[in-house]
């Protein structure tokens, strides 16, 4: 197959199956998988959640169960297939013992230990292989996973909901509601992709809140991730209620009366961290604390001091701002603490790649690595 | 004519026609109008500035050199004929002479001692009107003039050029340049747009702006105004350059040297205001000044105190943001100053009617009156 809209939109349909599962196949990549054979397609397929089959078993499995000898057919997969023993034995053993002939890779596996040795494999047993079909929707659906890969960290995905004029609440500290039921409802969404949730102690004290899915259809809740050096957050708060997991980051500065009783709840996880001369934790270091608990995506909602920590020190990777056409002024909360800009040429320039109109807000999904 | 579809094409050729002169007709609206006679356009005009023909009349003389018969003719005309003696005779006779049918009419005037006269003089001489053809964009076409006639001062336009944010400028004051050139060119075309562009004294201190239209074609200036109480800025700076008017709105401490300086000017009108128990200018005595020197469309350009103090006392009609895709954080300087909200139900909403994507730059066309 050689036409680029044939190859295309094969790829699009494995890419649709895929994103079915976005944000559920943690610490897994979300994957598609489609088999053409003849102008059919006799199979189809995606990963379900980790420890599940890889998404080119579940189209190799659709295939034969409906009777359809995959012998000369042609794989479009959106990642490039796995050729080790992970969980699951390698799919390129699968690939080649079924006779599939060609095979069609949207992205390249970015973990640069492995990446393009599942193709090497294909091609070595005489598979024709052609890479980079919707190659930048390929690996955005997984930019999540790449980056936790590549950098040994969470992807980092701050979310913001401000004014016009760039505040967060009013200078009583009132923020219900800057943005539209519409916005909220999509926030949820970006909970649901997420595999934690983080806030900080005041955003935990001030708005309580539970942060769950909610809005949205979902078959799992994100973790919580707290930070709380003084554990001054009462176990009797949302943030720990029995919906979904808590971890929470403190220190030897914790509340020991919270401590005791937060170290009975079976859904939380204590987590102790060193604090460094200004009794601030390293930002890193909680990065490393989530990166050993599988967390691939980490949705930061708050507050103004954890995500200013973030972009200051460069450590973000993409940032969803909501924005409602409503002013506060000068005296209402900035989402952005200072960072220290002089010049605008030394700004944080961002890329704008998705932009929406929910009602009356809009959405803009921006990346910091503009040029 | 009765088919709706061919009279909203015919008022929109009309509004086309108007809008050739947007900005270049004040203190008179922007007209157009069009003669239509078997199905056919037989004439076209537009009003091309005060003491000039109006749009009838110059569609009526466009007609009649073409040597067409106007008996039996329909005109489109985008805002309700005037009926009254002004700089011109009124429109209502010419129509009513040359044996038009037909008027089928845009906007109706909005001053409330003329509005539905026009009609009315057409209707008893047995002409068929219809009005409110395309009525919302040809009453926004001349919103700034509709303004100015109802609440007797100009239209307040407010420019405000700002990182995703909500900054102008970084803690040093550099904000050369937040917006890409694509925006800097859209914002010459609003000022082309205007009567007259407004900065306060700090803006023109620390930018020194010419204030002039470049970037786009335009064969007027509009005059420029400068809040300076103390007549701090030097008379060499470009606000007071030779190509455009300048009013200085001063008061009793107004730098005496300056002050001889600038009457020695011809370009210059300097007007003394008083000063209230705080030593500000009243917005109302400002906005009142401007009114009776004929500025129907008064764009402001800065700084953050004059911008701060319009929206304070709800004295805006309209803010253009221009929002570029940066962070410069809380030690930026913001646009909007405190203006005491304590609510978020008590903010002050807009409602965004235009949205344009300029190169990397987003730009909101902004009212305060939302619901």
């Amino acid at each position: 197959m050689t036409n680029i809209k044939d190859l295309e939109s094969y790829m699009k349909i494995a890419l649709d199956l895929a994103k079915i599962r976005k944000g559920l196949t943690h610490p897994n990549p979300t994957v598609g998988a489609v088999i053409v054979k003849d102008g059919k397609i006799i199979g189809k397929g995606y990963h379900t959640k980790a420890g599940m089959p890889h998404a080119e078993r579940e189209a190799i499995k659709d295939a034969k169960e409906k009777g359809h000898d995959l012998k000369g057919s042609t794989m479009f997969v959106t990642l490039e297939p796995c050729c080790h023993y992970g969980r699951t034995p390698p799919c390129t053993s699968a690939i080649i013992e079924e006779g599939i002939s060609e095979v069609v890779i949207g992205a390249l596996d970015q973990n640069p230990i492995v990446k393009g040795q599942g193709v090497n494999i294909l091609k070595s047993h005489g598979i024709k292989v052609i890479t980079g079909v919707l190659e930048k929707e390929c690996e955005k659906i997984n930019e999540d996973f790449f980056t936790y890969i590549k950098e040994k960290r969470p992807f980092v995905h701050l979310k913001v909901a401000q004014s016009f004029d760039g505040k967060i609440a009013t200078k009583i500290g009132d923020s219900k509601w800057i943005t539209s039921e519409k916005s909220r409802q999509f926030a949820h969404q970006l909970r649901k992709e997420a595999s934690a949730i983080l806030v900080g102690t005041n955003t935990a004290l001030k708005d309580n809140p539970a942060l769950t899915v909610r809005h949205v259809e979902t078959e799992k809740q994100p973790a919580r991730v707290l930070i709380d050096k003084k554990l001054k957050v009462p176990p009797t708060y949302n943030i720990y209620n029995n919906e979904a997991k808590t971890i929470v980051i403190t220190s030897k500065l914790a509340n020991q009366e919270n401590l005791k009783r937060l170290s009975e709840k079976e859904n939380v996880e204590i987590v102790f961290l060193d604090l460094d001369e200004n009794e601030k934790f390293k930002i890193d270091d909680i990065l490393n604390t989530l990166y050993e608990r599988e967390i691939v995506h980490l949705l930061v909602e708050g507050g103004r001091g954890v995500i200013t920590d973030l972009i200051k020190e460069r450590k973000f990777d993409k940032i969803s701002i909501f924005t409602a056409p409503l002013l506060i002024g000068n005296d209402g909360i900035s989402w952005l603490g200072c960072i220290g800009i002089e010049k605008i040429q030394d700004s944080l320039k961002l890329r704008v790649e998705d932009f929406k109109v929910l009602d009356k807000d809009f959405y803009f999904e921006c990346y910091p690595n503009a040029v």
